[in-house]
């Protein structure tokens, strides 16, 4: 293998380090904060498979704090899990976009849910909303929620 | 003066390292994210003075997106300005808390606000609610909202 001269190599480096600089100096690209897409859309399934209250403790840090439509804000993993029991419908939701700091510790995603009501007859209505939630690693480099809230939307036309 | 001598130096050049290492590696002190809550506080004093939507207006990046209640998502600084013309009622607001990547550019705040319709006979009910805003460094170091959101609340007992 022929050896890069030193020319070569001192453009090889500088480019490399300019797309490195370039990196960590821009905002975060997609590819960085498509980790809490992906994280967000896992405890969308989570809630589909196991129901929203437990999925909700799976994916919040122990001190997260939610705040529910038409209620006071609740404080503490064991307290929001506590207070979404016993389900009473299907939250499904989809999320639409994130952002991630540059040093990836903190994050959040938004999206849209849906929500139908388990009704006796088996005929909910869907309720229609969306949300902003916060996401922060944790000290085992996970990804928790610490902060999340959502409100009604109009219906799809 | 005297020069430090080699070893000295060593010993307070590691001491600097650990302690600029140690602050990099911890979470954002509450001192570095009451700048958050500074600003959103200085915010809700400008839609005091000023009104709301100038206010969102002044505080907005200009690729921000509003999630209002009951709405769908308003998307561009001068879009959510114009969603919430004719100021209709006086929008006022307590941050309670917020946090900041360890890279301090991107955070949050959140907290409660009241809501008073503008009647005409002067006296308006007051509607409660909380919220949770997005703030993003911008290029001029400046900080801007680029996601806010906020539901209702039960009145205070």
């Amino acid at each position: 293998m022929q050896l890069l001269k030193p020319f070569s190599f001192c453009v090889v480096a500088l480019t490399f380090g300019v797309v490195v600089a370039g990196c960590r100096s821009s905002a975060s690209t997609q590819s960085e904060s498509q980790i809490l897409i992906d994280t967000d859309a896992a405890f969308a399934r989570a809630a589909v498979a196991s129901g929203t209250a437990r999925a909700f403790r799976k994916y919040a840090a122990p001190d997260a704090m939610a705040l529910p439509q038409g209620a006071n804000p609740v404080r503490g993993r064991d307290q929001i899990f506590q207070s979404m029991l016993p389900d009473s419908g299907q939250l499904t939701w989809t999320p639409r976009g994130a952002d991630l700091s540059k040093s990836g510790d903190l994050g959040y995603t938004w999206g849209e849910y849906q929500y139908r009501a388990f009704e006796t007859n088996g005929i909910g209505a869907i309720r229609y909303g969306k949300y902003l939630t916060i996401w922060k690693k944790q000290p085992d480099h996970s990804w928790r929620f610490v902060t999340d809230i959502g409100n009604s939307s109009p219906p799809p036309k």
